[in-house]
């Protein structure tokens, strides 16, 4: 299957996590050519600041692996990455990340923390924001919907 | 309780990832006076490599207080919070963090990564390092043991 594929495997459970009203995030990862996790979204019903769709789906796949180190996986999300998220795909050695939409105000990139591509790190990894329209629009629809 | 005690509750916890063969880094969450979560890393035990003591101790917390904001907070970590853990503590909202010793090559403000007096991003907060000797002798030795 191709990127944007995988980036609509991710923008349906950022549905879910609309329809749960969480913030709208979903994130798939996928290991030879095989989705092994698959999350969205959960702070608020968690109550957990940490359960961004990232850090869930990483952790399902080590699960799923067996390992911390996600060697030769690539995580699919919809939105890009916190810096929190960034740094813990780099902590996973995981192969690649690929976004459908830029996050001006908090994604790392977007705020200069390239911390994918920091030499002084354990680990370098791409991460590019492939363009799907629905990803960013699943947000502003949800925020459109908490202003009113 | 003093900070250097607080950081010798965390050290007690770093010890115990030392004898279960973890990086030794131990974190407590204080809350009006009162340690409401411990941790140690287990990133090896659980296979995940996102299982810092900062990122447990921060869920402990926030499972003991019912919500994902930490406000009223204090994190007293070993060692210097990497990037996930510093941005972790920014989205929740924690008061304080307090660390016993600098990590040069790992720590986010060490390497530049000021994520917690980011204006740009949602919270601020004081992290600070409290110098004290036993939180980084007890990495040396730990890697020292690993390399004999």
């Amino acid at each position: 299957m191709s990127d944007p594929d995988r980036l609509q495997e991710a923008l349906a459970l950022a549905r879910k996590a609309a329809d749960e009203d969480e913030v709208p995030v979903g994130a798939v990862v996928v290991h030879e050519g095989k989705v092994i996790a698959r999350a969205h979204n959960r702070r608020e019903q968690d109550g957990n600041p940490v359960a961004h769709a990232e850090i869930l789906a990483i952790q399902e796949a080590a699960r799923t692996l067996g390992s911390w180190r996600l060697v030769g996986c690539t995580l699919y999300v919809t939105l890009e990455p916190c810096p929190m998220c960034l740094a813990a795909c780099m902590l996973s050695r995981i192969d690649r990340v690929v976004y459908g939409a830029r996050d001006p105000k908090g994604g790392a990139q977007s705020l200069g923390y390239a911390l994918h591509e920091d030499k002084r790190l354990n680990h370098r990894f791409p991460s590019e924001c492939l363009e799907q329209p629905e990803c960013g629009e699943i947000l502003s629809a949800f925020f459109r919907k908490k202003r009113s």
